[in-house]
């Protein structure tokens, strides 16, 4: 029998190379999506594209209410950045970092991967073009797979060593292009953009489009991508 | 300034104690609760009378969607047990258990933390009569401090170091409510049954219901609880 792995999707490119990587690897794939009160909430239209894509086992969206806490412009009505410099984007933590998202995500991942007595979570954080983001870092990461095997009955009573991939996490946006590319991920299929038109166009101007953009002319792989300007 | 704890309620005795012993040490309360589909939701109404008893800063009910991931009777339409042995509502992980609840519940405590500034997060765990619960075990809050102290923007960046407060982790239910009543605890307000009437009376046959009646006697503390038989 197949090995099952609970996959967190964004429908971005990361989390859908990582699953591509899950696919490969032979995990028979549960996908996994948060409704968040994002405010680029056409990446769960993405993420249901993708589970298609796929041919998931079983793709499950979650409404959970993190705009209640605040702390991000991604749940609140702060300014999205625009064309900030490369360098900024690389280095800061940005107002559109939501406070212990990657913690929230992995815990209801943590959660069904027992409830379908999976042991392996995936997750497409990468440390590189996201240093900023302290849940997106090896340690954080190991940390997280130290707690996990002391907070569940299946890791207690001793049938379940739960490990957290993370295909990606020394790779750069390029190198995760090419990755996916290689094993046929169609791209034009995710959304990366925070901030996008009402018809779900990119921004091409928010960190994420510019680190998208980029990635794509590095990979030099052609972009998908329908940006507004 | 005094300092902020975010404290997580159920609107049980656990939690009750806990906010106590908080207020006592000084702390600015900060009172969270989930909505996460639980048949006795009851316990919410008691969190908010519990949270106007200690007259806390802000108490934020955060609805989440714990039930589409199943696996726990307390979100689904499995039977809740009844009349089980005192020893074996001691020592089972029972139906009731909730996969990775405390980890869930605790990553929420800590986003709402880092957005309050706050470094303090209380929970009202108790390795003594759920020792059937792995989350409630000090070894799991050990690590999940440890993740923590990796997970935020205001951990990394070196101004806050989180704590978890377990003030009742090695208490029985008995010296828990023996603590509280000392510190003016009014426990007509908490609620504990995972079963109740329409009418919210207790079922008094529960796991919950048992270790409460038994935590009273062993104490020699009236208990205030309405229950049905």
């Amino acid at each position: 029998m197949k090995k099952k792995a609970v996959v967190l999707s964004s429908g971005g490119i990361d989390s859908t190379t990582a699953m591509a990587i899950a696919a490969q690897e032979g995990f028979t794939l549960f996908s996994l999506s948060f409704d968040y009160g994002q405010r680029h909430r056409c990446e769960l239209a993405a993420a249901g594209r993708v589970a298609v894509f796929f041919n998931v086992d079983k793709h499950l969206v979650l409404k959970i209410d993190m705009g209640a806490i605040g702390g991000s412009a991604l749940t609140t009505d702060m300014a999205v950045p625009k064309e900030r410099e490369i360098s900024d984007v690389e280095n800061d933590i940005p107002v559109t970092y939501v406070p212990a998202r990657n913690t929230i995500f992995l815990s209801y991942g943590l959660a069904w991967a027992e409830v379908l007595a999976a042991s392996d979570i995936v997750i497409g954080v990468n440390a590189v073009d996201y240093s900023g983001y302290p849940d997106c870092r090896p340690a954080f990461i190991q940390a997280y797979q130290a707690m996990a095997n002391l907070a569940t009955k299946a890791a207690v009573q001793g049938h379940m060593a739960v490990r957290i991939h993370t295909p990606l996490i020394h790779m750069t946006k390029a190198q995760i292009i090419q990755t996916g590319a290689a094993l046929g991920v169609d791209y034009a299929l995710t959304h990366s953009c925070y901030d996008p038109s009402p018809a779900g166009l990119a921004c091409g101007r928010c960190d994420s489009c510019v680190l998208r953009r980029k990635g794509f002319q590095e990979a030099g792989v052609p972009d998908p991508t329908q940006y507004s300007i």
